[in-house]
């Protein structure tokens, strides 16, 4: 089994008329995206920013969770938090996970613009199961993952596409829908009556 | 195609403790799930409450992206915020359904407490391409839906499990991924290289 990691990058990401920009670290991201990745074996969930008062400020916030008063007022928060890290850039991210997983990650991408994907979700599945290469997911703030950040990665996964032409889900949304699709247990669904 | 709507009650459901509360209406839940909504084709999704003043609350913040301010800042939150009703119990949500689409619509209930699904996933998505009978799905706030309202569902759909017994989703990540379980595309997911 494939060590999977995540990374939610906070720059360089697209505003909505195309710019490069920073965005700021929501309490809400962190929280959503660590109960989905504790939930489906995430080996870590960074969250990355090159500015240095949100990560503290988000480092206050897990601590207020795993050692504060939130570690007893709610115990499976706590447990989900324990899977985030904070790093700076890209780099360092990838940095961590190779010390973490002894060998350099595989850079997975997904966004609502990808026109050409160049995996398939029951491949990425196939991927994990079978494989020992660490996966690292990158999703992307504001309006997504830059062009060069998608260039950079070694696969790009289709994206997530409902009924009509309507895609713009909160990056909270497809970040837990895609790793449903990746390690969700889909084939056990026995109904008893 | 059975048209699928969605409902997110805010009262009757559980507290931590397993006391039957009346949740807040919370900003993000709109957002996220009418998006979430918006991309797999939902009818309608529901929030619905008892509190007179949190339904003008969500009314107010609804406007300003349908009409307001946000209209034209930001088109796909109008389009997405467009599937929202508001109402005040499930009695009255259940003959709006009924209203909207002709008949009255079966009620799926979502736990991540089921223990006894009636029905699976693929089943679900078979009901939904060939059926005509209107679908309901039920979420509940705060710590789920209550036994009583699971016990007037016509079908309970398995729990959304990953890797181990962790399975605290926020009820938007966990609408997302059933969403995308039921309507999805996932059998076009051809990879070009």
């Amino acid at each position: 089994m494939a060590p999977l990691y995540l990374a939610l990058l906070h720059f360089p990401v697209y505003d909505k008329n195309g710019q490069v920009v920073t965005t700021a670290v929501t309490n809400m991201d962190i929280h959503d995206i660590a109960r989905v990745g504790r939930t489906y074996g995430l080996r870590r969930f960074y969250v990355v920013t090159p500015v240095q008062a949100l990560r503290e400020l988000a480092a206050r916030i897990i601590a207020h969770w795993e050692t504060g008063y939130g570690a007893a007022y709610n115990r499976t928060r706590k447990e989900a938090l324990e899977i985030v890290a904070l790093t700076e850039d890209l780099e360092r991210t990838i940095v961590d996970v190779e010390h973490n997983a002894g060998t350099a990650p595989l850079l997975l991408v997904t966004s609502a613009r990808t026109r050409r994907p160049t995996l398939t979700y029951p491949a990425l599945r196939r991927m994990l199961r079978e494989g020992e290469r660490p996966l690292l997911l990158l999703f992307g703030t504001g309006w997504g993952l830059t062009e060069e950040v998608i260039g950079r990665a070694d696969h790009r996964l289709p994206a997530i596409t409902g009924m009509g032409t309507y895609n713009h889900l909160s990056v909270r949304a497809a970040a837990a829908i895609i790793l449903d699709r990746i390690c969700g247990a889909h084939e056990d669904e026995e109904a008893s009556t």
